[in-house]
């Protein structure tokens, strides 16, 4: 729960720095907002119940529909662009696995009502600041957060593709068979593009070919112009992927940490531009931990205004999965690291005025809630993975001083409070 | 939205401050869980179904009950004392009134599986800091908030009264004719206590002497120390008052900010010995902002160990109402302060790159994603609450300038961005 909290706050701070506002709706909603929503399976695993007015409520499963169903009701007050992230739990009612829950939270970001490349590249730099961050406030050694790559695709690369074929109403069954080139092969795939979507053996082969590019991001972007030319589809799924990749570079996203994929395709019906998937290096099988991309269209079902927009997901519950097997979660359960055992029992007064001083300077310390013997609060400190005890008993009041004990040291000095302050201020940092 | 985050950070960090530890639990309980657990009310108010397994589930209801059953699962590997805080969304089935919604949030912390009074001191300088650091962090220049009360009592003082006048088995009786005081009057208050408890007209005279005692501390201190002099019961509960209002004194509270009043009587079979209220001086009529106390077992009905244990609430929806009255809420929608108009419509990259060296030291800066008239964009940011603009047009980049504007002044100067970036942390302090 430490950790969960550091990550969340981690990524408001980044929502906010780039202007992101958080936003909130209501756990239930009406049945009819949320069905038929998503899939066939969302509408299956939907908790829903009638309310105390007899009214088809259900528990949102995912912070998508809600966000339509707000922007539809409120874009007029909001005013375009309307940037929010919002962090919440969703309910499904599944089976339940390692890492996933029937109750999970999500934590989405959008830029909702315009169409402007800027907004993408800005959620490409959102992605690449929320990785970051969670590997700078860890301070892990091994840094292995800076160890990402965000990989990027544009729909409109294979949309032109299939245009420029005279194949473009063929797009589902074409995707159906690509996501099979891992599993079955290259021929096999051909050969069902050829059966199930009736692609000649050229088109088919154009196709895999598409999918198969390789090289540096600058190289595949030469291949797909050559690909593409002519095909104004194409031509600016390709133009867009170019003009991102210069944007996030200037702003000072190392350029290998961008990667052209031209084989993910995510949301299939979804997503219209843009696309975003994130992977860590150390643990790219944990899958993606941010995804997302740009759709024409967010609230089609809720309102007539067309609501453009861009938008992707942080994967808290798999970051935190990838955290625990990296070894990048501290073994702690307590949110501060200055414990104050009580055992001069009729001091009480005079620890509550030296633990509020020490709060007042900024400093978190707990301090234990009765008057037993030191050896067995230190045990408590120990097990809950406190790092710095102040010990102060009669002696120590006599000389108007504090112990302080390093418990990974097992170290100890006698400091005055000013002193202590000042040390554990330097420690703690 | 702002706002509520803003409260419930200075919530975490306060309790953290503190060494208390956050927990989660999930939203649904299984049924038996939640019924029979809070009022024949919550009962009649719980949103409840079947699962996709056939279970009877429901929406928690408070934050107590989920403790409840949480402590009584984990209490042996957490140990104790346990120090938890939880802010977390529960449902009622009621009917929705100005400031109370089917949905709200609880902001709970409790020290759990100690009996020392020390506990119930410290829960009082959390009460104390909790409100305190709500007025700091606003810099109200009024500072509404350094006037408030927190209003204490301890059961054991009106049960030690009537266990002296021997009619402990009309507590309840007596506390429901109490309650009316204000309502009905002293004369059928002391009428009621004869008619239904049973009280001769002594007694009842007795008890209203206690509800009606007024003066400093230290006079109601001595006034019922003589009142229930030779009862162990009550003698104990003017000493745990007495030791606390010196011990929060010591750690730093002001005197006239606890109040001791010995006619709040709050969750009348639940709460043991100390009872906390908090009132804001210049709305008490909004009722308490945070209350709570101290009770024999939390977890009774779900384990036979015995869980003694001390808490209180924070009302942060109440809070915030009484914020928007006492127009302590700020007018604006961003959650930063400077806005970075796009409208050198080549400069996308430029613009990136400065946005991005802002943020890099600390400064967060929400760019427009289109390029449009700067007018346009002026309207925007004044909408969205800005505080200050950061224009760069060509003439800007050929000399490698930037324009601050101040939104609220309407005056500007030419800076080069590090002097920007120094200009900025001053202003924005």
């Amino acid at each position: 729960m430490l950790t969960r909290q550091e990550l969340i706050r981690n990524a408001e701070f980044t929502f906010a720095s780039f202007g992101f506002t958080p936003i909130d709706t209501p756990a239930l909603e009406y049945l009819e907002v949320l069905q038929g929503k998503g899939s066939d399976e969302t509408d299956k695993q939907l908790y829903k119940f009638k309310d105390h007015g007899g009214r088809d409520v259900g528990l949102r499963f995912d912070l998508t529909v809600p966000l339509a169903r707000y922007a539809a009701q409120h874009i007029e007050e909001l005013g375009t662009p309307f940037k929010r992230y919002h962090i919440a739990k969703v309910w499904r009612g599944e089976n339940t696995q390692a890492g996933r829950y029937r109750e999970f939270t999500q934590c989405d970001f959008d830029t909702i009502g315009t169409k402007s490349l800027a907004a993408d590249i800005e959620i490409t730099l959102v992605i690449n600041s929320l990785l970051q961050m969670i590997d700078l406030k860890n301070r892990n050694p091994f840094a292995p957060f800076t160890r990402f790559k965000i990989r990027i695709n544009n729909r409109k690369i294979l949309n032109g593709l299939l245009d420029k074929l005279g194949i473009s109403d063929k797009t589902t069954a074409v995707l159906r068979s690509l996501d099979k080139l891992n599993k079955i092969g290259k021929a096999a795939v051909i050969a069902e593009m050829s059966e199930n979507a009736g692609l000649t053996q050229t088109q088919a082969e154009t196709v895999l070919q598409l999918a198969e590019l390789s090289g540096s991001n600058e190289d595949k972007i030469a291949s797909l112009q050559k690909m593409l030319d002519g095909n104004a589809i194409g031509e600016t799924g390709v133009a867009e992927v170019s003009t991102l990749l210069q944007a996030v570079n200037a702003a000072g996203v190392p350029p290998e940490r961008i990667v052209l994929d031209v084989s993910i395709a995510r949301g299939l019906d979804y997503y219209t531009g843009m696309i975003y998937e994130t992977f860590l290096d150390d643990l790219p099988e944990i899958g993606s931990v941010c995804s997302g991309g740009r759709y024409d269209n967010l609230a089609g079902l809720f309102t007539k205004q067309e609501l453009p927009g861009v938008g992707a997901s942080l994967g808290l519950d798999r970051l935190l999965a990838a955290m625990e097997t990296l070894g990048m979660i501290e073994k702690r359960s307590t949110p501060v690291r200055v414990f104050l055992p009580f055992f001069a029992a009729n001091r009480l007064n005079d620890y509550l005025r030296i633990a509020g001083y020490i709060r007042s300077m900024g400093i978190g310390i707990e301090f234990y809630p009765e008057a037993k013997k030191l050896g067995q609060q230190l045990k408590y400190a120990d097990r809950r993975g406190f790092d710095f005890v102040v010990i102060i008993g009669e002696d120590e009041f006599a000389e108007d001083k504090v112990q302080l004990k390093d418990l990974k040291t097992a170290q100890s000095e006698k400091l005055t409070l000013p002193d202590l302050v000042e040390v554990l201020h330097e420690r703690l940092r």
